[in-house]
């Protein structure tokens, strides 16, 4: 327990109602700065927004990185039951001991960059309800995950990474995004981790299925993702928040951080402002879902693993902007002569 | 002098005649043990293949990059008294200045990616000719500044970038991209530094008046670099020559390092087999050449600065491929069941 932690799921709500904004004199700040550095106006492209988004958001208009956290979260989920992955269940847990040990992909991108890494394991030995059947998660459970993301993130860092993993995560995924955007459930579903033709047949009818179970609260984002998420979604969207109300720059990962995410800017028109994508990942409703919420990715590199690999792969593309905009020596200091 | 330094512009070519390959041993090691590693087939996308190559070239199957080298060439051009570009010439010594001060963008990013930085100002107290008068160099500037460039490279170093800095070289870039590629001089030409309309027209014209006066030399490569090209893209191609010898892998960056490279890709097919595309730059003519060379970039941030600073950036994905490349545990290591 955190002392401004939400007690109860109208609480989050209310959090939700009243989001911080970024710091306009540190955001003034760090445009004059970009605009006196020893570069032509605009040279380093979108390495510049994205040192003066990074320093709004920090309040310092010549910021430095220097405690990002990664924080994968693990859920198991009841429509795995239902054939929709390449992969069997009991490989979530699996994959929490390799995290565990340090041998996944994302430890080694987490180590690359300079970012200290923490797992949750969210009950994986209770998977939640098979969401074509009743809600994924009761009202205790849904707030117990969201608790779990909130109180993950260490208020002493300054950039968050969220990944996750769980077996049968993009079917929630593409629920929750035809639940959020509309659109039939073909536009959402994927391959995940490499489904064939009949199980992506079937994981379209599974989603299907949810939307006309739980049509009735599609209109609420947090009913939505009580209802078609899983436990490592909600702690998503909860460490999202949390990070908002501590102003801590966010990367997005790929569909299934994205789709956690979609569901805080669905609820608080702008609360993905602290927030980039890092990359678009080769699961197609992804490009959908980050143009949806207006969001161009750092990188396009055919990922589709998850773990917030992506989005850790894409802490090098800001540590250069931060080095650029932070180390540059300007026009004035390096006697160079400004065109 | 290094005892294996070709001796005239005869030995230059007798080099790029006879070109090393990656080693076959490691690119199938690299291969196996990418189909080993705790991720679904290709969830990794564009890092499993970025690896892979990075293992052929340094023949070893399970690399790291310990040693990365980021070299800066700069040269002064006798067109930029034409008023090709948006600054005075005197900025090229200048900004050599700021990279020796280690103030420029290319220091931080070298700096941020563990790099090492070294800077070779090309005779800038003599600018190139004027090439819609004559050859932009003679046979000895030439041979003087591709030996620079070969000489910069540091046999130790296990991976190359290299940048520039020369007032006026977008123009030379684009002659050289005509030269090689054909086209219409309108087609090769941008606006550089940030150039208006009258200096763009200015700037084609330029381009043109050059592709008639060196006609005659359009079919040889080398010759083209000779007459269109500049004392710093010399170098460059040389070092990336040098860099293929060494079996050191290469990340080209923008317009006017790319035009320099495909200078070894057109006098020898496949030698720039150890060069990826780090990132396509906002200089509009970089996507048609990388196109024309089947290279498909990295990064796509908008950068249009050069000294480098786009390799420089995608150094950090190329770090973070290996890192999970060479890091991660393997399906029977990590007991992770492998679907």
């Amino acid at each position: 327990m955190t002392p401004d932690a939400p007690i109860d799921l109208a609480a989050f709500r209310e959090v939700l109602a009243d989001l911080p904004g970024p710091d306009a004199a540190a955001l003034a700040g760090a445009e004059a700065r970009n605009g006196q550095l020893t570069k032509p106006p605009g040279a380093l492209g979108r390495l510049e927004d994205l040192a003066i988004w990074y320093a709004g958001w920090r309040g310092d208009a010549r910021p430095t990185m220097q405690a990002p956290q990664v924080i994968v979260f693990a859920g198991n989920h009841g429509v795995a039951a239902r054939g929709v992955s390449a992969f069997p269940p009991e490989v979530t847990v699996q994959m929490v001991a390799n995290f565990e040990a340090g041998g996944a992909a994302i430890n080694q991108l987490a180590r690359a960059f300079g970012a200290r890494m923490d797992v949750h394991a969210l009950q994986l030995e209770e998977p939640t309800a098979d969401f074509t059947q009743a809600p994924a998660m009761d009202v205790a459970a849904f707030y117990a995950a969201l608790r779990t993301g909130w109180d993950a993130v260490d208020p002493a860092a300054d950039l968050l990474v969220v990944g996750e993993m769980g077996i049968g995560n993009t079917t929630s995924a593409a629920a929750i995004g035809a639940a959020l955007f509309g659109g039939a459930a073909a536009e959402w579903v994927g391959r995940g981790t490499g489904v064939d033709n009949a199980a992506l047949a079937l994981k379209t009818q599974v989603v299907a299925e949810g939307l006309v179970l739980h049509g009735d609260v599609l209109g609420d984002p947090l009913e939505v993702l009580r209802c078609l998420g899983g436990r490592e979604l909600a702690a998503m969207a909860a460490a999202i928040l949390r990070a908002r109300v501590l102003r801590i720059p966010v990367i997005l990962d790929g569909f299934i951080c994205t789709a956690a995410a979609a569901v805080v800017e669905k609820a608080a028109e702008g609360g993905l402002d602290h927030c980039v994508a890092g990359h678009v990942s080769a699961e197609g409703a992804h490009r959908r879902m980050l143009t949806a919420l207006g969001k161009e990715p750092l990188l396009s590199l055919g990922l589709r693993l998850g773990e917030g690999s992506g989005a850790a792969l894409a802490i090098g593309v800001l540590k250069g902007a931060l080095a650029c905009h932070s180390g540059m020596a300007t026009f004035a200091e390096a006697g160079v002569s400004d065109g």
